[in-house]
Parts: structure tokens; C-alpha cells; sequence
């Protein structure tokens, strides 16, 4: 029975529509399990440079550092792309300021969609990966300069930063298949150096249960479009894991149906599905509610320690799946607001 | 009626055989076409490390700067991966040595080779692109600097080293089908705004004529899976181009069939196949020579300026995988020399 303070953010584009079913989901979890949540809707990205000059405003950074959880919808769409301030300084911001450094990006291939992915069914069957992705040190918050023939960013990574995700990276895999394989390109640049000695030592003091392998960057791109199940836990820094993380998103087939959770140090999270603002379809409940809804559990198990909804709430939308109530993505014909009350239908059912 | 001069670095491992079977194809071709090539064969990578406790000897230096052109097998291997010295740093250096800033990845999906691919088939069919990825800026030949608590790497770049390689890319695409993509993170990082700056620049000054579009790094990874028949040339930084070419590379099932081309600004390069050392199988004849072989082509095109040679050779590569004269890497049978000979038979057959 506990009461929980979640801000909102819808963002831009479709993300109003899937942050509306997170609410909804949460709302119908509150009922069942009685417990009470309290929705803080709050401006980022493009919606708040039109309304605040700022993808970030005050008041939102306020209530995101003050919250339990945020849930974000999506942020960015063509009517921003050339203006001085992006929507996306908006998601950069909130990362930083809640200090949300591990991203964690969870893949797996369902077997009702495996037909959907880009890859051979006996090459991805089975793939089942947590990405863990370093979320706010590295080239994205380096010092950056630029002159009129020139333009510099810089990388750093101090020995904490990489022991404190190496670590939220080898607490996850003890809970899954018990293996890490950590990514670098320790063969040229430092801060991949300073990367590996510090797992290696890390693993060696407090994780020598857990299988560690290292990978370069390049050849991780290749494994994981050529033997993806190989995979339990994935760590790797704030660049390279964009670009990985990104990639073993469309290898299941259904982006829409995953969602990340961005962790800070103190139980605090931010949960927002994978897939963009997709401008296209927005306001024609067309968007699959999916990824927020598997964030939104997440949110749930990290945030609020909630283990038993969160469950719940992933088995409602395994069973939804299952059932063939899918949006268009999914080739199926249903709305986003039917899938959503499938399942929250599904959560009252099975309580 | 040539005479050139050609550097051969073996390297390690399996690289020996494969480069022997460039320099054998070009002693056919030299025959059958009239030219006379001068091959001086020298150290670079381990090897080099247990000779002159150097990874790029200075005679080594010396002579690719002087050489008309230069074949390299591979470097690398498990015996040097916890030396002091590493044999990459051999690679590393002839590439800044030599000025080799744009190293051109070609890929194509052959029809026989297809049902290796992990992608289905549907999806990859008919893919054919370059990749042209800047080689001596960026990540790689930043300043370095180590304390025992932090790393720092400084990524680089200026709009003459972003011109002179989308200079390449534009020209490509005009003989290949006149479409170039430019890759960056121009929405995080200052490097990648003067990238994409300078490549909108000079594409309306000079190649309005070709299309030209822009990708997110994370988005690339994902088209490069989901979509690879929508690019043609595809340009980029440095450690964005090493994971994305590698990551292309394996599209097409087949990594032993691709080559690659390092250009500096006078003619000269670098030729190479992209697989690695592959110590495992080195000495025993099995390596497969048409990475090295295709390399050599591109040598011919690209630093010798000999067109029907270079045609003559990828012909002959062709006609042999066509007739199914494989190495095991392919499913065949065939030795590394099997195939060597067969393709210099059809070298002289065909002439
Ligand atoms: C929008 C962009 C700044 C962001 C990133 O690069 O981190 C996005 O790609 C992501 O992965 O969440
Ligand atoms: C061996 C390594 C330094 C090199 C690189 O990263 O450039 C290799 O991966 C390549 O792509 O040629």
C-alpha cells in the first residue's frame, strides 16, 4: 500500500498517446493492488521550446528531481529539426540532472513475432540480452569547442563512473543467465582502456562468479547480427551503447515493443519505450502503447520495488500479445487505446 | 607497359598466404597484360614486434612512402595481446604515414552466396554499397592523456579533413548510382556539426548532382539491418565507419569475399581483405585469398590507374566463385592455393 509520486512527460508527436496508456496501466494497477499513484505532468522537448523557450524547463526539472519515477513519452519531429534548441537537449538534460547513468535496454525475440525480424528465424530465435549502456559521461558530455575550421569533443571516463554501471551490469546478469560481456575499443582509444582494466578489476574483487567476456566494438556490431543468443548482459560506455543498443532493437523484429529504463544512484528512474516520436501517425491512435508499457513495468520492479505488478503488468502484455491484439506495427488492426484496455482489462482479470 | 613498385606486408597469421596470393595474381596479370611489378616484402604488426621490437620498423616506413602501392595481409594475434607494444599499432601507423585518409569498403551481396547471409533473404537481396570512412582523424589520433583515476581521448576534426573525404564519397557515387549518405551524431557532438556542415557545403558548391542524405549513427545501425538495399555510398568518421563497415560486412554472408582500399591524397594506398589474422587456421592452406584478391583490383583501379586489369581480375574472381571453386569458409573444399591458381587460370583464359 504505498503512495508514489510519478511525473509525466508526455513529450512530442505519438509520445501523449503511449505515455497516456502508462497512466492508465498504472492507474488500473493502483485500484487492484491498492496503492495510490500521483501523476505530475510536466513539458520537455519540442512542446516546451514552444511553450518555454527552453526543452527543459524549471518547473519540470524541479518535479523530475523530486519524483520517484518519470515516465517519458517521446520527444523531437520535423518542426524542430532547425531550430537553435532541440527537443533532444531536453532528454539530454534530464539525464544529467537526475543522474541517471545506466540506460538499460532489455531485447528479447517472441516467438508469435520472430517472423518480423530482419534476420533468419534460426539465427535469432532466442535471443534474449539486456543492454547496459553507460548514460551520461563519455563524448556526450564532454567539453566541446568549435572555431571556423575546427570542431573538438572530448571523452572522459573516470575509474567511478565505469565501476558504478560495470556494476548495476553484473548485479543484473547474477539475476539473469549470470554472463557479461563488456564492449570497448580498448585496442585504440583510453577511455576504452581505462573501461576494461576497471571491469576486469571490479569482476576479479567482487564478481569472479559471473562470466566475463570483452569485445571490441566493431566485432560486437558483427556478433550480434550473426549469433545474437550468444548475449546475456551487454555493458558498454554512453556512444557506443547508443549505437548497439539501437541495433539489437530491430533484431526481434518489434520495436515497439520494447522499452529502457534509466537508472541513477538512488532508486530514481526514467522509463520510456525505445521507439522515437513518429510525427507520421501521431493523434491517429495508431502508436503501440507496448513500449511504455513494458517501461512502465520496469518502473514498477526498479523504482518502486513493486515486484509482484510488475509481473503482473508484463504478463498482461505477454497475454495481450499472445492473444493477437496488436496495433498496426505488429500487423495486426487494433487502436493503441484497445490495446491498452486489453491490457488493463488483462491486469483486473488475472489479480 | 608499366613498372611499379609494390610494398607487400605479409603480417600475421594467416596473412602471409593470402598477401603471396595477391602478389601471385599480380605476377599473372604483369605477364598477360605487359607490366613489370617490383615487389619488397617487409615487416609490420607482430611479426615486426618479435624482429625489431616495433610494430612499423622504420625500413617499413620508408618503403611504403616510397611504393607505388601497398598490399597487406593481417596483424595481429593472441601471442601479442598482452605485449607492451601491440601489432595494430603497425596498422595504425602506416595509415597516418602514408596520409591513407579514406579507406573504401565495397559490399555486395552475391546471388550464390545469399543463404550464408543472417539476414533473410528478402532483405538483403541486391544490397551494393561503399563505405568510405575517414581513417586518420577523429577518436583515433586524439590526444591521449591517463591519470590513475580518469581517461581522456579528444576526437577532432576539421572541414578540410571532412572535405577532402566526402570529395571521395561524391566522386564514387557518381560512377557508382549517384547517391551518397553522410553518418553522424550531429544532434550530441560538435565534430559531427561541422561534419554535417561541411558535407552540405560542399555538396551544393560541387555535386548538387548527387542525392545526398543524412543519418544518425544509432538510426544507420538499424537501416544497415532493416533496409541495406536503400544506400550506395555511405560516408563517415572514423570509429563511426569502423562499426559500420564492420557491421555491413557480415550482411552479406560471406566476409571472406570483401577487400578494402586505403587512398591518401597522391594515388598511393593501402590494400587489404577486412578479415583479421585468424590465427587459428593460419599455415594450414585454408584461408581464403579473394578478400586479399579484390583488394588487389581495387589496387590496380585506384593506385595504378590499370582499368582493364583491374576489370580482368574481378572477372576472374567472379567466374571461379561462380563455378563453385570455394574455400571451406564457403562451404567448399577448395585449398587457399586452389583458388589462388584457379582464379590466375582464369586470369590468362580470359585475356
Ligand atoms: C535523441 C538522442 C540524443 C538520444 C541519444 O543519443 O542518447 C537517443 O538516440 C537515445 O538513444 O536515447
Ligand atoms: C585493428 C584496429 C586498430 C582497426 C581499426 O579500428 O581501425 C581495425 O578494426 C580496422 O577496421 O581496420
Amino acid at each position: 500500500m504505498g503512495t508514489f509520486n510519478i511525473v509525466v512527460l508526455p513529450g512530442d508527436g505519438i509520445g501523449p498517446e503511449v505515455a497516456a496508456a502508462g497512466v492508465s496501466a498504472l492507474k488500473v494497477i493502483g485500484e487492484v493492488y491498492g496503492h495510490t499513484f500521483n501523476f505530475d505532468e510536466k513539458r520537455i522537448g519540442g512542446i516546451a521550446i514552444d511553450t518555454d523557450n527552453n526543452p527543459y524547463p524549471e518547473d519540470t526539472d524541479k518535479a523530475c528531481r523530486a519524483a520517484d519515477a518519470v515516465i517519458l513519452g517521446a520527444v523531437g519531429g520535423p518542426k524542430w529539426d532547425l531550430g537553435k534548441q532541440r527537443p533532444e537537449q531536453g532528454l539530454l538534460a534530464v539525464r544529467k540532472a537526475m543522474g541517471l547513468f545506466a540506460n538499460l535496454r532489455p531485447m528479447d525475440v517472441k516467438a508469435s513475432q520472430v517472423h518480423r525480424s530482419p534476420l533468419k528465424r534460426e539465427v535469432v530465435e532466442g535471443a534474449d540480452m539486456l543492454i547496459v549502456r553507460e548514460l551520461t559521461g563519455g563524448l556526450y558530455f564532454g567539453k566541446q569547442t568549435r572555431t571556423e575550421t575546427t570542431a573538438t569533443d572530448e571523452c572522459v571516463y573516470t575509474v567511478a563512473e565505469v565501476e558504478r554501471v560495470a556494476r548495476v551490469a553484473f548485479e543484473a546478469a547474477r539475476k539473469r543467465r549470470n554472463k557479461v560481456t563488456s564492449v570497448d575499443k580498448a585496442n585504440v582509444i583510453e577511455t576504452s582502456r581505462l573501461w576494461r582494466e576497471t571491469v576486469i578489476r571490479l569482476h576479479k574483487e567482487e564478481y569472479s562468479d559471473v562470466e566475463l567476456e570483452h569485445a571490441l566494438v566493431d566485432s560486437m556490431a558483427m556478433h550480434l547480427v550473426t549469433r545474437p543468443t550468444s548475449f546475456d548482459v551487454v555493458v558498454t560506455e554512453n556512444m557506443f551503447g547508443d549505437i548497439l543498443s539501437d541495433l539489437a532493437s530491430v533484431l526481434p523484429g518489434s520495436i515497439g515493443l520494447l522499452g529502457s529504463a534509466s537508472l541513477g544512484a538512488t532508486g530514481q528512474g526514467l522509463y520510456e519505450p525505445i521507439h522515437g516520436s513518429a510525427p507520421d501517425i501521431a493523434g491517429k491512435d495508431l502508436a503501440n502503447p507496448i513500449g511504455t508499457l513494458k517501461s512502465v513495468a520496469m518502473l514498477l520492479r526498479f523504482s518502486l520495488n513493486l515486484l509482484t505488478e510488475a509481473d503482473a503488468l508484463d504478463a498482461a502484455i505477454d497475454a495481450v500479445v499472445e492473444k493477437g491484439v496488436l496495433t498496426r506495427d505488429l500487423g495486426g488492426t487494433a487502436s493503441g487505446s484497445q490495446v491498452s484496455a486489453a491490457i488493463n482489462a488483462q491486469i483486473r482479470e488475472s489479480a
